[in-house]
Order: C-alpha cells, then structure tokens, then sequence
C-alpha cells in the first residue's frame, strides 16, 4: 500500500491587493515556515496611521509549528513588519547578508537584537527547517543580495521569486542565477509565485549599469553646477554609481537623510559600497568646496514631506539652501500615489532658480514581461502563482502565462488570507484564514480600528461640534450650560450670527425638553444632536460631529 | 507733443502656480476685463473643503471698473467659480454658443440665470467693451467651442491661447484658424499668453480621430461582449465617437452620471452632438437588450469615488452590476493625482472578473511642444507670459520660447497676484494684488480658513480628547468631573488601562491645583494640556487634541 502523501498549503496573509506587506506562510504537515514580513505605507484616507502590518491571527494560532522567516530582500514591503511581528513570534530569521545587515540594524532600533535568532545564508545554501528545505537563488533587484527561494516539501517544489529583474550586467555582484532557476526547473516545480509590479509592461527592464550612462553624461554636462541627486535610500549600486561619477568628476560627495545615513553605513560595513579615501565629506564642510566639485546624495526622491530633500526645497533645512546654480537629479520615478508631492517639489525647486532633472535617470528593479516569460520557460512549473501586486499586475502576469500555453485552471489567482492546498494531484482553495491590515499609529498597534478611523474622517471632514451642559442629580434641573464650542468647523469669531442661531436653537430644545420633563441622559444627547445637527446641516450643508456632554452635580 | 500713452496691466488672479482656477485681469486706464473664471479641485490636505475659487479681493476692490468676463471654454477650471464670484461682481459674461449653454444651466441650477447677463459670440466676432477689444478665434480643446482671444488695447495686442491643441481634423467643426493667429501675429502681437500643460512632452498631440479609430477596432475585438466606456462628462466629441461606433455596431447606447446626462442634454439641444433615431435608451431598458447589443456611456473616469462607474466597480450602484461578460474602456488617462484612485477602481472590476482596457482609448486636449512652437511662430509676440500650468511647465514652456530665440527677459514667469505692467518699450512686475485659494466647503464661502484647517488636519492625524470640569462660581469648587471623552483617538474598550490611567493623571492634575487654590480658568486649561499631553505622549507616542472645557455653577 503506498503511503498517502500529505498537500502543500500556501497561505499568503498580505500581498496580493496591494503592492506593499509581502508576508506569505508555507505549511506542510507539521511545520510552518513564512516568507518575507512586510509592511505597507498608509493609504490617504487612513488618517495618522504611521504604518501597516500584517494580520497575523493564523501564526498566533498555530504558534508552536511556525518555524521561521525566510526574507528575500531588505525593502520595507518585505522586512519591515518584523520588529512587530516578532515581538508575538520569535523565531529565527533567515536571510543573506545584506539583509541581515538591515534587519539586525532595524531590530537594534527597536532594541530586540538580543532576543531575536538570526541565520545569514549564502547563494546557493540550503536551510533544513521542520519538514521543508529551502534553498537561497541570486537574483537581481533595486538592492543588493536579493534572493528567489525554492521551498522543497513532500508534495512538491515552489519557487519564488521575490522581488526581481534580469538584470546582466548588475553593478555589484552577479547577474540572477538563471542556470539554477533552470536546473530546478528540469527537476519539475510544482508551482511558481513570481513578482507582478511590471507585468503590464512590456519588454525587458533596462541594467542598472545605463542610470551609470545616464548620470556620467548629466555631470558632464553640468561641469559648473552644485549637483543634488536623490534616490532611494536603499539603492545602495545606485550611491555607488553616483559617487563614482563624483569621484571621476573631482567632486566631493555629502550623504543627507537619515535613512540614506543608515544604509550607507550597513552597507559600507558589510562591503557592499566601495567609497574611494577622501571623497566623502561632513555636511559642514561643503561650504569649503566650490559647486562644481561637490555632490550631495539625498533622500526625498518621492517628495515625502519630511524627507531632506523636500525641505531643502521648502526652504526648511537647515544645512542647505537651494541656490540657482543647483542641479536637482531625481534618480527615481514617483511611486503610484506619490506624483502629486514630487511635483510639488520639483515645482518648488524650479521656483528657487535651480535646474531640476527628473527623467531618464532611473530604471526599474523589478521584471517586465520578457523577463517574466523567461522565468516562467526556465522553471516550468505546473500552477502559477502570480504574487507581489494589485489585481491588475496579477491579472498581467496571469494574461502572460496564458500566452505561454497555461490553462486557466493552473493560473491562481487568489487573495490574502485564502488557505490554498496543493500537491501534483490539484490545487484549490479550501478555507480562509483572518488576513487584513493592521494599523500602527505612534506606539499603538491594533488599537486604531474602523471605529476610531470613521471618527477622524469625520472629524477631517468637517470639524466637531461639543455642548456641555450641567444638571442636577435627582431633578434634573439645568445648573450650567448648554454651552458650545466648536473646533474645524467655521472660523468662529467670522460666523457669530450662526454660532449665536445655533445656540438659540439649542437652548430651545433644552428648554423645551425640560418642560416635557425628560431626564433620560440618552434622550436629550439624541434630541441635541438632531436639532443642532438639522439647523447646522440646514444652514451650512456640513455634517460636523456633534457630541453633547452632559455632567451631574 | 506726442501724447503720452498709458501701459497695459496683466493681473493674474489664479492658475499660474497649478493646474485649475484660471482667472487673469487685464486693466487699461478706467477699463478691467476678466478672462474666464475658474475653480480648482481641493488638494488631499484641504480636508473637507468641496472646491476651491479665486480671491477676487482686487476686482471687488475696483468693481466699478469691471466690464465683463471672457471665457474661453466650457471647463469647470475656466468656469465653475461664476457663481460665487459673480454674486460679488454682477457684470456680463461673454462666450461662445456651447460654453454659454453650460454656464447657463449652471447659472440654473444656482438660481442666478435671470440675474446674469450673457452675450454668446462667434468666431471672428468682436467685442468693444471699454477701453478694450476682445476677438474670438477657433481653437481646438476637449470641449467644443473652445476660444483663444486676441485682446486689443492701446498698449498693444495680447493673444491668450485659452486650453488648446491642433487638431487638423476633428470630430466636429473646422480645425483651429491658424491663418487668424498668422494674420494677428503679422500686424504685431505685444504678449502670447500659451497654454503650458503638456509643455514637458515632445512631438505633437494626436487628433481626437484617433480615438474614433481605436474605439472602432475595440468594439471589433469584443463582439459579444457589453461594453461600458468610461469617459470625462464634458468632452462631447468622444461621446459623439462612442455613439457613432455603437451605432455602426447595432448597439443601443445608455448614458450614466448625472454630469454626463447634463452636458449631453445641453450639446444635444443646441446641436452639438448627433444622437441617431432610436439609438438612446433608459437605463431601465438595458435588461431588454443582449450584451452584445447595448453600451453604457458613464462618467467616473478618474476613479471619483462617488461618480457612477466606481459604484458599479464597488458593487454600490441600483441599476448596473459588474458581470465577467463586461468590457470597460476608460477613455481617459488619469489627471496627476487620481492615479491610486482610479488604479482602485480597476482592481475592482477585474476583482469582478471584467475585462478592462485602460491604455490608448484617449488624447490629450493640450497642445505638446510642436504646436507651442507653431502657436509662436505664427503669433511671433515681442513677450511671453506661459499659463496654465504648475511651475515646472511653465518653465518648459520658457525654455521653448529660449529655443525659439527668445532672451530671458522677454519670456514672463509671473505669479498669481502679480501686477505685470507692459507696453512696446518694456515688461515688469510693478506691484502685489491678493491671490489664493478660497474654500467653498457646503454653503460656506471662505468661512474655512488657515485656522479652522489647522484644527481638522490636527483632529485628523490623532483625533481629540476633551475634559469636561463643573466649578462652583466663587469658591472654585469642583463640583463634577473632570470627565474624559475621546473621539479618534484610541479604541477605549481596548485601551481601558490608558484612559483609567489619563484619568488618573487628570484627577491628580486638578486636585493639586485645588490644593493651591489655582482658579484661574486659563491656568487650570493649560495645566490640563500639558498633564495630559504629556502623559499620552509618553505612552502612545501621539498628539490627540486635547480640549479643556470648564462649566460654572
């Protein structure tokens, strides 16, 4: 009798709505590992959410099989929900030294390095965890030491991705192992979950090695000027690039941005980033240099209010103002969501005189389509998995593997939280587990929900209404009040008629109410708020939160 | 003796800093001339505010002087301020047949239409008002009856473009008259006033035919499909294109959004779009009809959440469910700034198995580099003022007036407010008016400020909290309280160990001011301020706003 083989689950609990809070758990029998651990920036009408997370209920619940993280790169939508997650799950973390590098500096901020096992893994090296193994590929992104995963278990042999380009010619490194990806292939992959942020677009995603091109030819056409180039902090082949353009041009290179700081310096440590003796100097010092033999490498590429380079255009930073013989290069393209704020700062750049640069000087770090159909021809797999995007990149990526001959039924499609059990045998979604984001706002996590976020709309929208009044325990008697105050709402000192109206409609609803004798507290706070919420409504079309208070002496 | 000739003075109130609210004054001696009269959508940051309009403190200031408004086209950036601004400046409105039509039924539905006087022009027609001539010249834009004007005063001729392209062939009426702009331009212009919105991008805008051709060939690739085409309400020859290309494919057309239904009633009645016999049907009668015999016609193209197409795509609209047997076709690109909101609402469809075509059913309206050059090159003005545009296309514009051979001091990159003094012998800013941004937010005009914007973006980012204290008046005896509330600020039943905790705070705050007899309304407020903020700082890491209010009995 041959022994019945147990199904592979894939649970992704993030990912797949959003580009953003990559986190994808693997189970088979009694084992769980997960990949990747990503948050996602807050959406425009999530107000004063600092970050999000993932919802981790499923490995909570299932606490003592979770064996570990798998982390494939060291961007935030991929690492940067572990300093929280971890503090619930602590289990070892694997990755490749860069990574790690990133990782341990993020865990030292939150002060967890000490608590937290970390495992720095090579190329190539395979990682034997409960029933999987699992083995690290080269791959080529917008940051170094980027890595595919194959996930070999009992049923069969996953690969992915990660995040990742083709890239041949790669700055520092190797170009993606493209034989490996082959080998495994050869050997039958049960399924592929490939990065979908590029699939609408097609063609092959240019080298890193041309924004090089790009930025020689920028400095020599710009032998007079003060250059200011911004990009991502995390970009570490791209600061190469730039500072070695500096150095053969004679300038002086100064790092600003706090995160730019940080990476610069893991990176350096790590030997990652070749900076050449004498080229890097303080910020204090750029005053001593003429413009034409300095460059500044700073964050704000995507306009972020508070980034360096955003208030150097506002005239806000401290160090350096914009002068007209700066060159501004945006070696970065806005993210989906953030045109508005680059543009205000391109506009606020021009408006100081400088010279502003803002095309061609960046390339993408993720796969375009050829790049996806050569994937796809080396692994060869029997179901597809498109991962990393919003339906609309999936739906690109599954519109190539159906171009490549693959049924439908053998394209997944699914969404977060979705439990989906396959093996050679099939593949279906069987159950569902708790998936969704998790706000983080200040030190609170969790702690702003739908409730309280439905109140700050309200509130941004048109402001508050509170009145106070006082009674008498027992009678019911009217001691104090109602007063009003108001905030967001009307310029009040420029709306007294209303706010005077407004306060003549809410002593007669008192006054009226006492007369009928109501004391139910529930009553009156009703009754305030639908006549001071009619008149308001009535007189300025706004619908601002009322809330009556009412105190008992 | 030669008489002394006085200088003409360019006074824009709006646009000049970003896309929306075009409004320009033109002064010569006792005469101003108003050129359209725009509004601007609010920025994300402008929390609850519905539109935005110009200040007009200068023209109320110099209403005698006033004559009229000149518009140029029918686009609420040129027009949807009228109603608020001329309740304070009741002077007539000069326009051509379509975008009088749409201003009317503005004017209608704000109850003005009987207090406004308005002059419907044609092409080549000109109006003396003043110490002004206004002539009406063919252009071609995303609206019909679009205008630039030639403005003739004794200081010279001043030719403002309005928003316009060169469409050699378009859908309905002539191609802009180039041979006009010639022959004004050979007699001798003093200042071109040139659209700058597609400055930035090389070559040629394509005609608005061109859709007609893509249309075509999708509606042959989805034969049995139903197809929904999403597009901009006022752009009447693309929905002219969408009625012909149903019509040729046997398909009844529904219109749906209550601004696509507006402006169509308006361009039909006065014989701007040909509507077939039997062609239009009611949105009730669309279940009557195959798929493959009908098309939907809706607003909603950038991805507004309340517009018809996002509550189909949501699941949110009465009459029309998303089914897989769906084509939509945005017939639109998105406006900077709509990209996530619009990215949304194809995720949605997708997510409802449609199928969605979201590339190259659209052509700009805006002329790009090619037809700016023609536009110079046929006017040949002695300066240039670029409009219509953020800073950093109004600096693409200069730099092709630079390499038109333009010296810097001929090409005018003005601001709003700016008062531009020019006539043959020289151009400069001579002085300061008020300009910016007034907030419509319901009924109110302005009454939404600098102060009442602080507050909402502050109650926003982390909600409110507000202590409530009843005092004896004389002795300053609490009598009741302090009593917390909150809104926005945390879950309380989830965070009931930090609100017992900031009562405590608050108790022990208020008796110690009590023990030293502190009955100072503003000190015992203050002190409640910082106790409490400085406690929830110190455990949330958030600044709620935080709300004394004392009541005396």
């Amino acid at each position: 009798m041959s022994e019945m083989k147990s199904k592979l689950r894939i649970i992704p609990l993030g990912g797949l709505e959003s580009i953003g809070m990559n986190i994808t758990a693997f189970e088979y029998e009694d084992s769980i590992i997960v990949v990747d651990c990503g948050l996602a920036f807050p959406e425009d009408e999530m107000l004063g959410i600092d970050l999000v997370i993932p919802d981790i209920t499923y490995l909570q619940e299932n606490l003592d099989r979770v064996k570990g993280f798998f982390i494939t790169h060291g961007h935030e939508d991929h690492i940067g929900a572990l300093p929280y997650v971890l503090r619930e799950i602590n289990v070892p973390i694997y990755s490749t030294k860069l990574t790690n590098g990133i990782i341990e500096h993020k865990l030292k901020e939150h002060n967890m390095l000490q608590k937290v096992k970390r495992k720095v893994v090579s190329y190539g090296q395979h990682i034997n965890l409960g029933c999987f193994r699992v083995e690290f590929i080269r791959t080529n992104h917008s940051i170094q030491d980027a890595a595919a995963l194959a996930i070999y278990s009992g049923a069969g042999t996953v690969v992915h991705t990660g995040d990742f380009k083709v890239d041949y010619t790669p700055v520092y490194g190797d170009a993606i192992d493209l034989q490996r990806f082959g080998e495994i292939g050869k050997k039958g992959v049960l399924a592929l979950m490939c990065d979908s942020t590029n699939a609408e677009r097609p063609g092959f995603t240019n080298s890193e090695k041309k924004v090089g091109k790009t930025l020689e030819s920028i400095f020599s056409d710009h032998k007079n000027n003060r250059i200011i180039v911004a990009t991502f902090a995390s970009n570490v082949d791209r600061v190469q690039q730039i500072i070695n353009t500096a150095y053969q041009n004679g300038r002086k290179v100064v790092v600003e941005g706090r995160s730019m700081v940080n990476i610069i310096t893991t990176a350096s440590e790590l030997g990652y980033l070749q900076i050449p003796d004498n080229t890097l100097i303080d910020i204090e010092q750029l005053k001593n240099y003429p413009d034409e033999q300095t460059v500044l490498i700073t964050t704000g590429s995507q306009g972020e209010s508070m980034a360096a380079l955003s208030r150097m255009a506002s005239g806000m930073h401290k160090k350096i103002k914009i002068q007209p013989n700066d060159l501004i290069v945006f070696s970065s393209n806005p993210i989906p969501g953030n045109e508005k704020a680059v543009s205000k700062v391109i506009n606020d750049l021009y408006a100081k005189g400088a010279e502003v640069i803002f095309h061609d000087a960046h390339v993408s770090g993720h796969a375009c389509q050829e790049e996806i159909k050569l994937i796809y021809s080396l692994v060869r797999p029997k179901y597809t998995i498109p991962v990393h995007g919003e339906f609309k990149h999936r739906i690109a990526q599954a519109r190539i593997a159906e171009e490549l001959g693959y049924d439908k039924e053998h394209i997944l499609l699914i969404n977060s939280g979705d439990v989906l059990e396959l093996d050679e045998a099939g593949a279906e979604v069987v159950g569902k587990v708790p998936a969704g984001d998790v706000y983080v706002d200040g030190l609170g996590i969790g702690d702003v929900g739908n409730i309280v976020m439905r109140d700050r709309q309200h509130l941004a929208e048109d402001g508050i209404i509170i009145v106070v009044l006082t009674m008498e325990a027992g009678s019911g008697q009217i001691l104090a009040g109602p007063d009003i105050v108001s905030r967001g709402f009307v310029y009040v000192r420029g709306s007294e008629s209303l706010m005077d109206e407004a306060q003549q409609v809410l002593n007669e609803t008192v006054f009226d109410m006492a007369a009928e004798g109501v004391t139910d507290w529930g009553k009156i706070k009703n009754q305030i708020k639908d006549a001071l919420g009619d008149y308001v409504w009535k007189k300025t079309k706004r619908k601002p939160m009322i809330m009556p208070i009412i105190m008992e002496v």
